[in-house]
């Protein structure tokens, strides 16, 4: 593959993200959508599908990151090289973007419609249940370390899964999200949370707050790190077992 | 396979999607229903599924598109002969409507006992939440343009997902109905819409109202123009990627 | 294999069958259970992976039926043996009994801790949500046919799926319950509805009603016409598709 | 495999499967989660997910037991040694100790938000709906027979299901937990259960009670029991099969 190819493969992958993981909440959480108020588990489930929707479209180009975070843990145990991680970024990051603009275009009367300023921005970003940086910052390393533990066992060769693999993702991160992503929207992907937060800092969404960037370090810092302590931790099980 | 062989596969494919589809849709939001009630998770996971059942059981003869906009897109980008468009549709409206039928023989006590004819209609046919016909028409080409990026992802050579390949348009579907189905139903699928719109219209359903065809435009042309969309965008990646 | 391994894998599977099948209900109906008032996503999923379960555990003997409209359905069209329908028809109706018994271990504070003898009834036996019985039946046999067609199309030949086919048999119960199940309670399979209203007959119960023989034969003959009917259709389609 | 491999990975497989299960339990249970109060489904799900991305993970180093009944229901017929026994079961009990800790970690603002020291309790070991522990101690016989049947039935020979196994072991999970899992909190692993109680017993955890010591035998020997129950059970079937 061309870096063209993986870059853009990067893009169009977390474009497609970002149009089903934000479309979500803004399905759920929006006013007047006929989801409303349809719960977590159709927030969970259709996170992890969102992921293997991308991964099938894309997965088989530049093995579908999607995640910062995973590009980041990926070139630290060398899987990817270096030299492919800006722009792989930043490819994610503008696909997040244009992910954000589709799930405004989907829903532009719901937003319109609906007063809460704080639902609309969390369309876009996570934000914490709970603020305190703290620990929402050692909540999205933990959620990110079992998130790159899960890529790295489910792709693990003797496993063999081949196109299941894509959809074991999705189910990974159905898993995550079922199970920690109550204290902080479970970003553990940077690129999840800055491209629509940018997002949704420039387009003209009616009646909505400032993109609250004091948070912002936290989904981006926290899935970085809790990334490369997954992708270690695993290296290091991995060499007591092979 | 024979062009009649592919007609009733499309025939019966699509007969099944709308028993199991329009199903879901009686059976969570028609009084005394068992099942009354019981959430957008049971309509996105039924109809999901419900592709999945009419895919595995027609898509080794015809393909199984049970969509005209999957069928015009698939003409559009080569993967299917234009001669055969006008016998799929047909075929394909002929199913919807008698899937609508076994729906009202299946629900025939419960539409007696439920008074609001909009939710009568609603069994059969899609209807947006906020009724803006541009917005609407645009969350339905986007929709559908997911749909036709989605089909042709998973099912491109080098997935290899084989059999899974019919699981896998079930959970697309599944994945676009819990993600964007709220503003207007997620049509995305013209004979889904069309078909059991013109059975409510025949059919001698108790107390109900007419059949909203102000609306049926909307259903059927933003999917056809989404699903080619999306398989051109498909196709531009495609040319970037191999 | 042997006849006797036939039937004790039926009787082994639609235990199975009941265990979960009828535990959902338990888990869901009865007082004080953790999972009360958990809503119909929960029972059609239970279901539906009940129907797996059973087929990954006696499939490869006896081809898990664990349903006698299955049964006769097969035989109808060639797949099985008439001279085996009586054996596995026994087989499963006294396998549903003992699963039935062994729910009623599973929850036996909670069937005291219920006062509704009809909550109670209804873990074992389906009943209708509006008593009548033409229609009842109608709704039995439309749901039976299309257990009968996915079966038969999900195992054509052409698909291959291979080890999938019992977690698609799954799907199937899955969707047909979300989809069609709030009017009945979706027996589509006698033994499931016969062998259990047995065992409500025969179980010392606290405060348990009668056992509803009114209605028992609904969701045994209309499964069983249900079922020959979906054999008949499906074979009909099949000689215009080979 | 050395045994230090295989120790260390029903660790590392029990830490996960107690990270994303009594993970979902705090994040359903706990207060000011955004999936507060989200329901049965969402426990059930994730127990079964968390299940089998534990067995992805590990399953290929060490068959991801992550269960000490299940180990002990192996060794009972001979499908592992004795000898590995005692080392698998303190891997397992330290690896949940580990898990438990990690949910602190996770939701550490959220138990402080938390009044009810029993819900606190609840996220790190299960307790009855209704204490009676002779039927509490049945269930979690049957619930446990029923998982060992199935994991002997799902990865026999026969059904070749591949590197699927993981995936329906944890299904079979999600079906025990949406079926049987009400009057119990359906623990059906002792590892599952005491070394969670152990951790919430030194944990800091701010207004906690007791660790109720009392209940604690039952799922720890009913599991172990319903274990050999279960694979002595599949065994006399398979005489008869095979």
């Amino acid at each position: 593959m061309s870096n063209m190819a993986m870059y853009t493969a990067e893009f169009f992958g977390t474009m497609i993200l970002i149009l089903l993981g934000d479309g979500v909440v803004a399905n759920v959480s929006l006013k007047k959508s006929k989801a409303h108020d349809s719960g977590w588990i159709v927030v969970a489930t259709a996170w992890g599908l969102a992921v293997a929707m991308a991964a099938y479209i894309t997965g088989w180009v530049s093995g579908a990151h999607i995640n910062p975070a995973l590009t980041i843990a990926m070139a630290t145990v060398g899987d990817i090289s270096w030299a492919l991680v800006p722009g792989y970024i930043i490819s994610q990051i503008l696909g997040a973007m244009v992910g954000g603009f589709l799930v405004y275009l989907s829903f532009r009367d719901h937003f319109a419609a609906t007063d809460d300023a704080n639902v609309k921005l969390g369309v876009f970003s996570t934000g914490p249940a709970i603020k305190n940086l703290k620990w929402n910052f050692i909540t999205e390393v933990i959620g990110t370390a079992m998130l790159v533990v899960g890529i790295l066992g489910i792709n693990y060769g003797e496993n063999g899964v081949g196109p299941l693999s894509a959809l074991l993702a999705g189910f990974l991160v159905w898993s995550i999200g079922l199970s920690l992503g109550g204290p902080t929207g479970y970003a553990i992907n940077p690129a999840r949370d800055l491209g629509p937060r940018i997002a949704h800092a420039i387009l003209p969404i009616p009646g909505k707050r400032d993109s609250d960037w004091s948070y912002a370090w936290v989904p981006v810092i926290g899935p970085i790190v809790g990334g490369v302590i997954g992708a270690l931790l695993y290296n290091f099980f991995l060499n007591i077992w092979v």
